[in-house]
């Protein structure tokens, strides 16, 4: 929907995410972030405001659309649900709360009342307390769009690098079996469109990254690149997608290398994770492709041990505001 | 041997081996080198300069100690072998010089008439074809020293980081069955005394990464965490050495976390080697520990392909030894 405000979910009240939303909304001009409101919380996010020292005035809205008319001057917060803030004290309360916000933000953002969406941490352990069943918020927000999770893809996305891991929450020693042709076309399909249609990149270039050492060397350390990855390549670039590898993963992330594509599609979630985090690590988001919804998160926990103490950086934050704002108004010029 | 010259094989003659140390020569008081010498090659070397558009004046000499003589006005090259420069085009003649080149480099570092080897770049696949029958040129130096392999520990370090991978070229399937509580161990205490010996660090904080994500969240993602890695950190304490761990190998290489550890020790090659090249690309270098002589090599293959075009970086060369020179140094001064 044209013209709308991001929901953002607060995450966890006992996290870090309610102070970061009050510090990206302290910064809306001088980073110049679009419109957003916060999916409940009011007095929380005073209080979370209060503590880390910054001066950020609350309105309760009723309506998303009204968050487009008071955002400059006060952080709009959807009325509903509370919690109180109890910063590096998670407790059941603070779960329904966060599930409560994620569940109604992921609602505006299907209906079109809200342009994107973007979550806040949360702590999955505790939210199955209180009955949610997914593995993720990628998940849960795949279910909300009715689409199945398999093609919900997760990439992360900082200023110098975008990578995809095609496994993510396995032992290492599940990883090769679980790899296979078909999985690696079918996410690397999704990436293409989306860094196409979200990202205005016309034509994406996907790096596909080996598993094994040196890629393998020939067959002489593992047969996964000749076996499954380089036949994917192959049946991708035959429907022209500009895939190349299988890529050695050590030189894989170095500045020359980084130059020659768009995204790298990674084999497992360390793979995916440790250059993202090494590189940009204040200013990672994790973005789900292949929805009908704009979502994305920062892309770190909820940081309980240094909760409430002003330490946590914003800049992931503000950073998946600004890329969900983005996307939103590149989807909204092609309608 | 104090005030002896540093000893550096010259790799494979058609990759960039030679045309870098020349380089490095010529960088010698930019950079404020220690003096070292070539294990033959005199007109390889001439042409390799010459070809990179470099005045590079090189002096036969017929022993390592009349290097100390001349390295500032000439690049000293031990005479009695030679080859020829073909850039990009290797063969068997190559390959022979290069074993020749090596062989005699880690003679003369073992044999004290060099304070230390540093090894240019080879193509192992094609040192197999004249002999050579070791995995790399670490466990050549290795047996050349009379140590076993399994003793002498690859370590990359670069401006940033230091990581030590605790295998290395084996397929990634086969990496959970090859780690052992014992293997980490042995490793650490090599890495621990050769930190503290070679590196002048005290107290040297060993960060020992994990092998699953998220360090397996006690055990939802493999058991190697509790079942090797952690009784192995609980060992390396009781002896007093600073070990930690096991940390999620993804938060494990962000600036903050780096500086909290002297060097990760990473359960396979690509754990280690991503980090290391994606923040510290053309300046890694590969140093052997637990050996009775000091030897670091430049973190870079043959680059056939863009051998002797001038496109090659020194950056890797230069670091390497000068690392071997500083290493050097503090073994002289204990003495």
């Amino acid at each position: 929907m044209d013209g709308a405000a991001l929901a953002v979910s607060l995450g966890d009240p006992a996290g870090v995410g309610p102070e970061l939303l009050a510090a990206a909304w302290a910064r809306r001009f001088a980073d110049d972030l679009p419109p957003f409101f916060a999916v409940g919380g009011p007095d929380l996010l005073a209080e979370a405001a209060k503590q880390r020292g910054l001066s950020v005035p609350i309105v309760q809205i009723f309506h998303p659309a009204e968050a487009l008319d008071c955002f400059d001057v006060a952080l709009p917060v959807l009325a509903g649900i509370d919690s109180d803030y109890r910063p590096g004290a998670p407790d059941r309360d603070g779960a329904e709360f966060a599930l409560a916000s994620l569940t109604e933000a992921a609602r505006l953002a299907v209906d079109g009342e809200a342009a994107a969406l973007v979550t806040g941490p949360i702590a999955k352990a505790r939210l199955a307390e209180v009955g949610f069943d997914h593995p993720g918020q990628t998940e849960f927000v795949a279910a909300a769009c009715g689409v199945a999770a398999e093609d919900a893809v997760m990439m992360l996305a900082g200023p110098n690098l975008r990578t995809v891991p095609l496994t993510v929450h396995i032992a290492l020693s599940e990883v090769p079996r679980r790899l296979s042709s078909d999985l690696i076309v079918r996410r690397a399909r999704v990436v293409a469109a989306a860094l196409a249609r979200d990202f205005g990149i016309e034509q994406p270039r996907l790096a596909i990254a080996a598993l094994n050492p040196h890629a393998g060397e020939d067959g002489r350390m593992g047969d996964e690149e000749a076996r499954i990855i380089a036949p994917a390549i192959a049946a991708l670039q035959a429907e022209g997608i500009a895939a190349t590898g299988p890529h050695p993963a050590d030189a894989l992330f170095a500045p020359r290398a980084r130059a020659g594509f768009d995204a790298a599609l990674c084999m497992y979630h360390d793979q995916a994770l440790i250059p993202l985090k090494a590189l940009d690590f204040d200013n990672g988001v994790n973005v789900t492709l292949g929805l009908p919804v704009i979502r994305t998160s920062p892309d770190h926990g909820t940081a309980f041990g240094i909760a409430g103490t002003g330490q946590a950086d914003a800049g992931a934050t503000i950073a998946a505001i600004r890329m969900a704002g983005e996307c939103a108004a590149r989807r909204a010029e092609a309608l």
